[in-house]
């Protein structure tokens, strides 16, 4: 499963097969080198990012290949045939440690560690980079909108404004948020999410008139009719017909499942289909709710009182609207047994050097306090020090600790199956639960602590204070 | 290719499929429909929107098939037996007239128009949508780039944080709204378009000192090196590096192609690498300047005099941010011989009934005036309506006309090779020089005119000021 057709292309950017070409070249492609993912803030002004994404890499990575159409293709672009040779034999047999799909994780951590040559880490950069900031946006997202609804549940409809190939991607990430639903398909299909859909205005302008649209739509789906209601006019026309339709029904011991309401004043509508459909014995009849939606008007209509069963939510969900994208990169830390870091004016763009761990710190509620970055073979720290703001320091001890980065490739190999996008998502609500509800609000959220065990910071500022010479 | 390996899924939001199960139990898959694609709004504020995604969307729609896999998952989701037969059979057999790749295109106007069966019709909906939406999103987002850049190329950089396989579709759709170069090698591959890229922070860092790096890069790519400056320190260390090591290779009678600003203040860094790398005799070596471009910063570069030959833009364009999203629909116009629209409170979201054609009028110059939206079989109109302010129209007589919408597919067989993304740029950059300057500016661009024909505009009054009773 997971695109393993897709990737057996060069989903690489050019610089990647420049570098390999002069790390053959160099006699250097094995020579070890150890990068993090890790990204510096999250999106949308919230307090956290719900990781996802991993499943995806690794099965290509797992089929990240090679063939004769591809070596071809960059003989004509230049490449030596040292280097193609090297490049028809290639898969990745380099180590991955990685936090869990689903795990809320903070700026500045290291969320994936990888290990291997110079040329494997390297190569597989853009599509690290391409698959975590991606779905992990996604996945953010979602949780928003779940936190938003309070209780209403929230389905994906993204599909038809995703960012083509994207969409069955954001399907699975958006499931591993929190959506218990979703439009598309192929998702439904692949990662065995949920499906819902029954019709479009089209269907109900295609017949003569929008009653008989409805009854010919309940006869095909009996047990599975949601109808659209605003093709005409929603209060007027598409609720007395749905009504009708639905008394028809019972009198065949089936049951309308719902009716959609997808333009107008959401609230005002909401009640009004409520009261007028309990008014008509028909309690059970669901309200979903589409048209632009987004966990800001979500909130507006739960704290309006707005009796909407489930939220529809297309583009602002599937592209992750506003920002459309998370600033993860993918920074190398150590050459052979060299630490490097990428220095830089200001300390918060500096990258931290070395083999490092994350440790996620929780009080005996089990909820989170703060993770440390920490060197690997440093234990977890009783006492962090603030990243950027020298002195300033936050003690741990006498909390629970436990490794963020679990192994998932060990030359190459999976350690275990790697999870389902249903326990993924059972992971996230687990985890979200445990993130105090601080860090989760929507205005200023509180910033998760995140520091620097003492090693990693002493080697840090030794790098930082006095760099290897730059010029021979 | 282009994605047919990917096609043969179910690309479908599983409203298509109820609705088609609906249509095979009434009957009435085989009535004829006809749908129209347009969108309601320019993204990024602008004047006009660079219609792309076509070929991509054919070639999809000419793979769309159901396997045993897919009917198997649909049987499982309760759909019947006599759909799923036909399901089995599936191929798209109606007709297709479509605005070219690269044409400007605008609101309200059809830009594609799909006619066949109510099932086949129905089917496609989510394919075209997300195809077309998303791709002439970022063609547009490019040639705004261009227009900023007077002159300066574009070159794509934007894999690493587009929306998963989205990025390949983001870098077809960049080349064709005018970017010259792409970092995406599978684009590259596939589509033709030069791809560029040499080093990252990480190369530099793995050699014990940037000197050495820069060496040993040239000696691997002699005729194709860009050097990253801004590993240690842009103007201390990178650039005199640099200016060491291609004054060397000058030596060997090879060039160094450019270097790579990625960080600070690149209008001052940029001036002042020109002036350096001048002095020293090496005025063919180009400045390539990166780090979160968008039009806005390219055109204050430009308005600086920065010497940047070339602008490689990531994030902004592959996501085409801020919007990220284009508005475009799907509605139909016509079933059997009979026209129908949706109404609705406001007349601008009502939609336009019928078998309609878009004829492009222009001046003698060859500029572009106006567009009419206007029944098929009425004649290009002389005068045109305004499409929601009744009683407001425009002349367009003795002007120059040319069909917009010209025949792509018929029963479901190309009626000619589509073109290549190179035919299409060419068709974008050509098209785009005959839309005057006032609809291209950022600020306030001048609405480009769309009005209806007068046959179609009082058959759209018609259907609204009476619509077909909605009750039995």
């Amino acid at each position: 499963m997971d695109w393993t057709e897709v990737n057996r292309r060069l989903f690489l950017d050019r610089y990647e097969i420049a570098m390999a070409a002069a790390y053959v070249r160099e006699g250097r492609a094995d020579t070890t080198a150890c990068f993090d993912y890790f990204f510096r803030n999250p999106p949308f002004d919230g307090g956290y990012t719900v990781f996802a994404g991993l499943g995806d890499f690794i099965a290509g990575l797992e089929a990240f290949r090679f063939g004769p159409e591809e070596l071809a293709f960059l003989e004509k672009e230049g490449f030596s045939s040292d280097l193609l040779d090297l490049l028809g034999q290639f898969r990745f047999r380099g180590d991955i440690h990685a936090a869990a799909e689903g795990e809320p994780v903070f700026p500045h951590e290291p969320v994936v560690r990888v290990e291997g040559g110079l040329l494997e880490t390297q190569l597989l950069e853009t599509l690290l980079l391409n698959r975590l900031n991606f779905q992990s946006l996604i996945a953010t997202k979602a949780a928003r909108l779940v936190h938003a609804a309070r209780g209403a549940a929230i389905s994906e409809f993204g599909l038809r404004r995703a960012q083509g190939e994207g969409g069955l991607q954001a399907s699975r990430s958006a499931f591993i948020g929190g959506c218990t639903t979703t439009s598309n398909l192929e998702a439904a299909h692949r990662y065995g999410i949920p499906a819902i859909g029954t019709m479009a205005h089209s269907y109900v302008l295609s017949h003569d008139n929008e009653l008989d649209a409805f009854r010919a739509f309940a006869r095909s789906h009996p047990d599975d009719s949601v109808f659209v209601l605003d093709t005409r006019h929603t209060l007027e026309s598409g609720l007395p017909n749905a009504i009708t339709v639905a008394r028809e029904m019972e009198g065949e011991v089936l049951a309308l499942r719902g009716v959609r309401l997808d333009s107008g004043d959401l609230a005002y509508l909401a009640r009004e289909c409520r009261r007028r459909l309990d008014e008509a014995g028909l309690p059970a009849v669901r309200i979903i709710a589409s048209n632009q939606l987004d966990e800001s008007v979500i909130r507006s209509l739960v704290e309006q009182g707005a009796p909407i069963d489930t939220f529809g939510v297309g583009t602002a969900l599937a592209i992750g609207r506003p920002d459309a994208a998370l600033d993860g990169v993918y920074k190398l830390a150590l050459v052979g047994d060299r630490p490097v870091m990428k220095t830089s004016d200001s300390l918060p763009k500096t990258t931290l050097p070395g083999r490092k761990a994350t440790t996620r710190y929780s009080d005996d509620e089990g909820n989170f306090v703060a993770d440390a970055i920490h060197l690997e073979d440093e234990p977890p720290p009783d006492r962090i020090l603030h990243p950027h703001e020298p002195g300033r320091s936050y003690s741990l001890a006498s909390l629970h600790r436990e490794p963020l980065l679990k192994p998932v490739l060990r030359q190459g190999r999976a350690v275990a199956p790697l999870p389902s996008a249903a326990e993924a998502a059972n992971h996230a609500r687990t985890q979200l639960k445990r993130l105090p509800a601080e860090h989760r609000r929507f205005e200023n959220p509180h910033t998760y602590k995140v520091g620097l065990g003492p090693e990693l910071a002493a080697l840090r500022d030794r790098l930082s204070r006095s760099p290897r010479p730059q010029n021979a």
